[in-house]
């Protein structure tokens, strides 16, 4: 019995594997008797499950938002597929990574190797020219260098995934560059520095995990004041750190949605402000459309107008 | 020679007086000739006035934005009175104090009394219940005396004089008693706590002076997110000072726009929140018209829609 | 078998009750049986209910609309709870009542006591200055006393329950107080009179009984201007009642939805106008504020946004 | 020196001529001299006057809002046209009605007839089957007749003159027609009576007279809530007017601006409630754009963009 | 056994009958049995229908979008008439039109008879005094004769049929005459044509069939622009056909849409447009009411607020 | 008498020049004496001008919109120079050159090396490996080389001066540059090829010259389906040209504005229309900014709010 993803997943097979418990609700049949009605979830996508069997008995073992070993016949109901299960227990490192359970399979991923984009990012900081701008960004990507690494973006809208921050400002500052040397008006400084520091409250507003929530700081203050204390924070311990400086990278945090109504308290009041924004939108748009061209079902070269963009997309080639 | 205040001021007389320079423009008349065109300012409004002769001496004695000593000719023309300067000085408080000189009759104030607001304002610190909400009050208000009894709380819009922003803060106070009485789910001391600190961050925001303007800090960050930096570092000098409680102040705060697109952050998330924006709202919009029905020209009983309201408003009895 | 409230049913017990029925539906199951499928109601709640057998008979002995006296056992579906109906009749006042049959059961209600309210209401009238004003003010609600009694104020958005618009009245002439108290250019008989009346038209706009509805004239005409007919006719009466003070009280009422397209073909153009619609407007959204935060079933301390609000509200202490 | 109107007036040559004195001023040149700057109106346009000479005497022979009777010498100023008066004096019928002063020749109007557009408004209330329409019409148009006849149908926007509610109304009537005969759905009698009656409101709303203004009626209720007051104070009379027909005479007026935000309390929810709208749509815009492409002054075949439409508009052929 | 439509089908009873296969879906039963689940529609409405037994013998032998034979009972399941199907095949004209089979029939269409619709449009085009203009149409309506009879005027939102496209035209010139009629300022040839030329895009738009949807041509270019190219074209074969006419006729098929979110790229610019854009809208906006109230199933005089215009509409008398 | 540029003129001296007249209007004085009233512009800037005396003689010497030489006295009036001519007269090649007189210096200009960015341009359209997408871009700039060499990019937003449309261009291929690199999703061919293509509706909208002006198809069509008209035309010439690539042009054309709202007839539908959208609006909208803070007067860092931002911008270090 082999282990697979879900994505691999054909019916009439038998498949083993460890996945993450997504939901998990107690439903009865018409004729009364209680089942489980769950959705699994691993990197490469999500399936529903049913047990029908030893209700009772199984939905002790385990529980929503935990990770979970899982045998199961894969049947298919309305065109779409789904598991029977035959037994399912929690999951854990000490005990199953023998049997190849890792956290980072379960986990929708950046498909971008994590270790390289942080070491591009890492030049982009040595690049930097201005030593105010280079001691300020050094001193909290070193501090917070496993969250950035792990974090995602967003919790639903675009690189709502492992790496994702990472992902996301990494993007960004590749776009920059182009953007820098085109116009010669730029501080290039302020905008790498810009893009590094525009969503880092998301550490703060953001609680990752078996699954993204977040936190109360997260709803009742949000990441884009968040992002401007921790720039603060950095800051104090810089001494001479020029008062205009301060305060141009706190207006690019503040506004970096760009919009008003997006949450941010101020919209780009001088050119680095706007080309971050700019480059923000870029990579946060494409993300999207990418993903809802990827992820529509419609028969036909156009997905439907249930997406972002309210629109239909092409999807043929 | 009478002293009098602008809005007293009659056609075909002579006054001496005190005003501040709002604005000061060197131009020529058709054949030729030099003239200053000011707007000169007191408590009781503004008027124009020019200087037709010895131009070139007076030009050097005065800058725009400062005090004046003014002797002068009351004319009219378009049926608007204009003064005719015949000497005109800068004014000095150790110097003409014995004239009759105060800065206070130059700038326009609240028609209330500061000192009696100050004193309800601080009997509602000192009625508030929770001793987390009183310290982190009454640190921001004892550090903070002087400005707040002084400062606008705007530049145009609303309260826009000298004591506006304690003017607006002790009314707010005033309707917040009778809500709070009639909604028993309302913490009470959360709603002072939220008024008193809700525009806090205008002092900084705000330059007072002869004429009001925006701080660096105001453009770029703006008040919201400025208060709650005041906020954030009266509750640090206090210990254990609940982690919630925090966070529902930094709320009020960031919240009490009411509106994303009023550059606040955040909308209100909870009852105290809410109420704290509607008072805001209430007495704003109250200043706003009533102010706009005293200023229209129109005759008639209705004033013309050229106001913030962008409709007719009735001044009939 | 003990007589409850759906609030305060128990998965696995049998109960006895009366209930409104909200919704009534003839299915078939997948076996091509007949059921019904009913909504029940009373004033703590909502419940499903099925009835499997004897559908026909039963079918037969009570409409949509109607209480009914139900015995049955609490199931579960979906987690949530069902009941499983053994016997059900139409309830009627002359049989039931020995059983504790009380309409004012069925239907949710003002927590409060509506006849306090009322009484607090006459005093604010009794306190009316302006004999006009006080005259039109009795007439209406001396004519209409038990209507105003017992109205809702919504059909769904607020107040939407027995006694709902009295609680509402009631609960804008506390706020008033303190407002009229702390701006001296507020005609306190104005505003007052205005929050009396401001909705008067709710009376013909809204057909209440056992579920509210809209009437014709409501869909056709709306409260707002079917208001100022109750207040015109009321007028008519008196005699010298003064013009412009008249055309006052029309315009609040016309006007204190606040925004034209929330129904109001004026927006406010004078002082009074402005807090009858802000004080309006602050007992409405502190309504739906409260009852969204309530009625929210999400996990953890915040609501999901699927609110009038659009947002996520906080829940926790 | 013979008697012109002002589009016919040419630079350099002299008339004498009868106009309203739309505004009045008493101004001072740069030499300190009194003049008047007037603008005075004759059904063909306006234009400016100054009086440079004995303009204390002058002052007192007239007021604003008057009709005077002028001679004065043509210039231009700015390359515009300008009146140079020589003497000025109130007019009146008794006086210059044989030097051909007549109020009809100063004042704007619809430049179709009438009485021809009032008889065959005549025969559009002829032509109506339901004898309870029929009535209601017949009632309002008699009692109103002279009204009718000459009202404004706007102070600014649209058939802003002398007979323009009736050229509205007849164009609305001839349009309704072939729409009715288009679509069997509609009740022909319906329609036509809600046009007939839709603006009726403004009888009231409008002050007419040598300058439209607007009644305090008019800014306090507005002329869709007046209009159905006239309906229902008709109806009245009426025995036996049945009720859905009276609501749905009273949804017409209410909702034909066609949106909330134009000051309708209700929007169309029938189809003879949405033709009116539109017909009424049609026949205001139409009139709009054809006088923003009239009195457009830009060179070439495009106006300007400072028009109702906010875009520019072909002039050419 | 009785040829039936879908709207007189009666429970309980046997049919036979051709159908299109709106959609088809193979399912599971609770026991895990395949089951077939499809949608079939004629010009009468559409149903919900069963294959139970023999799954894999008649899901080989037909595919959404076709035509097919059906023998079935009547059942009913939550109240909605249902069938079991007990025996399917495709059908095609040579075999089954002795049967009855007809493609007309099974297409929902317009309830007028286009060849009479199509000669009163010829007579239209007869009727146009322009030889340009007249020869442009012709050109045009000759081409596409056979499609422009048959054509949908839109997928979903109005004219949503056969011939919907041509009763669509035929509204809305019969709307045009007393437009043209009342307002002497227009130039009836250019109204006419715009009308007639105003959807043509349409015809590349959408592609009819038994199921109508948008070509690749539609989602990326779109019916206003694509009805520009066959103007263009049409225009190319005439001669001298005059510059400025060719650009109106583009503008009024560019701006018909009225407003710029409306996917036109104009606004229209001069009074035909004008017209024409309110014409199609007064079409529109009529066929969408009413098929709305027809179509609404609450109890009662007023439809809910599920519908186009947000807004519970009138369905009494 | 110095050659000199307006932005050099000082107070006091004397010069003499070319210059466009960009105004032209006849007044008189208060004492009735006629004067011209010039605004004149060279590339550097644009000025008032009067003349005073042997008014009659000068007038006929020139028309608005046409090169002038000029001698002038520069004084000043409201603080803003102006020039007093005292000679002028029409300018042309082939009598002024050797004065120095070149149309070049005349209008305002990128301040980029127009034949460097066509050289990088083409360069560009070497590097293209989709061999239609070659061609058609060649043909189009192949033919078009000189307009589109000077073209401006619009009449006021941005880029409007000589070569703007190139500048714009280049600017956005070297942006694309890093983008497409970034996004391996990216066809890169369609990218370039969509931003060399956007705005070449530009070449027919508007109508280049001593001042930029809208042409007749610009009003009635726009530069965004111009723009695609080109790009058929082109295409045509190709045979074999890939159906879905052609559609892929049209519409990144149609949609590259982003918004209906801003006349694009569609809104982007794949990547590429997006990436081509956002580097369009980062160009636009970066040039619009720059010249807003270049070109305010207001004293300190921060613009006023007359901007196209609506919003203050800091213009200090």
């Amino acid at each position: 019995m082999e282990r697979k993803f879900i994505k691999d997943f054909q019916e009439n097979t038998n498949i083993s594997g460890f996945f993450i418990v997504f939901a998990k609700d107690l439903r009865k049949t018409k004729s009364d008797k209680n089942y489980l009605d769950l959705t699994l979830m691993d990197k490469t996508g999500s399936i529903n499950a049913k047990i029908w069997d030893n209700v009772e008995d199984f939905t002790a073992k385990f529980e929503k938002g935990e990770a979970v070993a899982v045998k199961a016949q894969v049947t298919s109901f309305n065109e779409e597929l789904q598991l029977r299960i035959e037994s399912i227990r929690r999951a854990n490192v000490e005990q199953d990574s023998v049997y190849g359970f890792a956290l980072a399979d379960l986990l929708p991923s950046s498909t971008k190797d994590p270790e390289k984009m942080w070491s591009e990012v890492q030049q982009a900081i040595q690049s930097l020219q201005n030593r105010f701008l280079k001691a300020v960004v050094q001193n909290i990507y070193t501090e917070n260098e496993e969250k950035i690494k792990t974090h995602p973006a967003s919790m639903i809208l675009h690189h709502a995934f492992r790496h994702g921050l990472l992902e996301h400002t990494h993007s960004m500052l590749r776009i920059a560059e182009g953007v820098c040397q085109n116009y010669a008006e730029l501080d290039r400084d302020l905008v790498i520095t810009g893009i590094l520091l525009h969503d880092i409250g998301k550490l703060i507003e953001l609680e990752p995990g078996l699954t993204t929530d977040y936190t109360d700081s997260g709803n009742f203050v949000g990441h884009v004041v968040l992002g401007r204390d921790i720039l603060l924070q950095a800051i104090a311990k810089i001494s001479d750190f020029p008062e205009v400086l301060k305060l141009k990278l706190e207006h690019i945090i503040l506004s970096h949605q760009g919009k008003l109504e997006w949450q941010s308290p101020k919209e780009p009041a001088f050119l680095e402000a706007l080309i971050v924004y700019f480059i923000d939108e870029i990579d946060t748009r494409f993300d999207q459309m990418k993903r809802e061209i990827e992820s529509d079902r419609s028969t036909g070269d156009w997905t439907n107008k249930m997406n972002y963009f309210h629109r239909v997309l092409y999807k043929g080639e």
